[in-house]
């Protein structure tokens, strides 16, 4: 028993001493870097003293930021450090813990540039045979490649950050026009996010991923269909995406995720050297997505067909550098049965086969009122869980200017 | 005559009094924000007694990232003062001139997102025709919305800036197989960009553009078309685009364009209401596009089939804020003659009617060494010029890491 008295703070429990994310916890003193234990947040600022200038310097401020830039050094030394403090018998002089429920989290990080990938072969498909029917469900490029493209910085928001219902051009495959008004087919997208960190660099190979990658978080991609499909061609998703991006306020680091590494499947085509992997980085997380109260899906991360290291060798070897609070998303994380699906276009067949909620109700896309939920975790330690901090959010009606 | 003596600061030439544009001087003592007075630059520290304490504050950083945000007023009120002083007989105290070609300019401010158009109907039909053979050249949404997409940020480079040939995946027409490698065909796109400033908004009318836009700026979107050929496949451009994008490092006021103001062409369809324009925001730019000492194109911004004022409505119209510093650039700007064609993919056919420069050496598309160089100018007050600041970059051959 360390000096945390919080039941949810043993190693069989998902944030016990094993997990131990990070995270920016608003206070009646303004915003502060803490670190979760069970049911409770332990803001470091107060215990600066114990944790020496160097980092109680990364620590101080009212983001993540520094400690991003601080590189992976510093962020072993100082996980390190929280390790011992954490599950000592006494407690550490300033010490305050805080209940995680009664405060609410900010953003944890200032996003530099976000792209989103499309790594997931199931999704890919079943996408491809919903609204590209008669085509190959397919691109060409797609086992040769993670595809992916640029999203909006500005709009990733924070867990619990309400959602408007956008507004936008949009036009179903049947009408004659496209007409302006609240999307329709408003989704979600169950992903997973990775959050850039260390020194700047391009061409970063996948054997030095875990130099640039500080930390990951669900992040749900909400998506509104109807404006998706008029907008796309040639150039991509716009307003679909663009609206509102939602993150988890605690970010797992990836050392605490050392034991869910496992490979992924083999490669259809051979691959260019750049995408090889030597050492696995596929992850085996496990997500589930709730819509209200109704657990819709269990995605397993470890479908994926393409590993966050080959994201982050692609996304850069074009010369493009992955800084610090740069943000890549996996994409929607589905499998192979239809409960493992991570979107509704997926769970309901491009709307055409509805999936029943707990209280009776019907879902083709979400309504007003909705709240989605993503969470999830991953195999630790010894037998042991980690949790991943979870991402919700409520559509809201619409906003009127 | 005013205090100062430089033959390019009179009203007849691009950078007299009419113009004034922004931006961030290199100085032994760090980097100063600066007016530019023809061939001068006036770093505004050295006068900031004469400005007044408020606007002292926007300028006496190392950006114009205060002065974006500070909002329309303030943009108006400074550039008033400026006029004043810069008009004067006799210098304010603290003046000090510096000549902008013994300085280097560097990125005047934080770029948040940035997002890329493709709103010249001539450069869309062009690159249809070019690239889709067989299909409609424009895609249905084509006149319906303003096609945009995201870039990256983190890669948007102030003028001078050299490029690396881009290695990455790409795919001829006639290739089997992908393969990995330097671009063999790298392009320029001579843009026109938009710097976004004052408070953050959503649902920006096309009538409140003015408050949401602090400047101009050419940019040149450099593009690998082999890449881009390859991986746009659904989700649009990606690495074809992210290594560089080079802007202007003199940022011209909005206020300094009011001459330029004309009506875009009429709407090839109805509109829907938040993209239609009460008063006109197409600019009556001329741009130039050289590579090495060649004259290659003079774009016209007036052929531009959407404004910019239409560009940011839709963009923010499903809730996505344009907050300062946010970039938006219109795509390609091309004419209807061969020689107003913004890109060497629609000047050379998609490499197959090669171009000849002035020392006799072909071209498809660049080679390393070749500097590729934007200028423009519009129309000014009283038969004035107001000259557009240049954005140039050399091409350097592939990096290895």
């Amino acid at each position: 028993m360390t000096w945390i008295e919080d039941a949810e703070f043993t190693p069989d429990k998902p944030f016990g001493p094993q997990t131990l994310p990070y995270g920016v916890l608003v206070t009646g003193n303004g915003p502060v870097v803490a670190v979760r234990v069970g049911r409770h947040a332990l803001p470091l600022r107060g215990i600066a003293g114990e944790l020496g200038p160097r980092l109680a310097e990364l620590i101080s401020g009212d983001s993540l930021d520094p400690l991003l830039a601080a590189g992976r050094d510093a962020w072993r030394e100082l996980r390190e450090r929280l390790t011992g403090i954490v599950t000592a018998d006494r407690a550490p002089s300033g010490a305050e813990l805080v209940r995680t429920d009664w405060h609410t989290l900010s953003m944890p990080f200032t996003v530099g540039d976000y792209v989103d990938f499309f790594a997931s072969r199931h999704h890919a498909e079943n996408a491809g045979r919903i609204l590209a029917r008669g085509s190959a469900p397919l691109p060409e490029n797609w086992t040769h490649l993670p595809v992916g493209y640029h999203g909006r910085s500005g709009t990733v928001h924070v867990s619990g950050t309400d959602v408007h219902r956008p507004s936008s051009q949009r036009k179903a495959a049947g009408d004659a026009h496209p007409a302006f008004g609240p999307t329709r087919r408003l989704d979600f997208e169950a992903e997973v996010g990775f959050v850039c960190g260390g020194e700047a660099a391009a061409q970063i190979p996948t054997s030095e991923f875990a130099d640039h990658v500080f930390g990951v978080a669900l992040v749900n991609d909400w998506s509104a269909r109807d404006v998706q499909a008029w907008e796309s061609k040639p150039l991509g998703p716009f307003l679909a995406k663009s609206f509102a991006t939602s993150i988890a306020g605690w970010i797992t680091p990836l050392e605490a995720l050392e034991e869910a590494r496992i490979a992924v499947p083999p490669p259809e085509q051979p691959l260019q050297q750049y995408l090889v992997e030597h050492e696995p980085w596929g992850l085996d997380l496990r997500l589930e997505v709730r819509c209200n109260e109704t657990l819709l899906s269990q995605p397993r991360f470890a479908d994926m067909y393409w590993s966050p290291a080959q994201q982050l060798a692609h996304m850069t070897v074009g010369g493009a550098p992955a800084r610090p609070g740069d943000l890549f998303a996996s994409g929607t994380v589905s499998g192979p049965e239809r409960d493992q699906r991570g979107c509704l276009l997926e769970l309901t067949w491009g709307g055409s086969d509805p999936i029943t909620l707990s209280d009776g109700e019907q879902r083709t896309f979400l309504q007003d009122g909705d709240r989605v939920t993503l969470s999830g975790s991953a195999p630790g330690p010894g037998g042991s869980v980690v949790g991943l901090g979870e991402v919700t959010g409520t559509v809201l009606a619409a906003a009127r200017r």
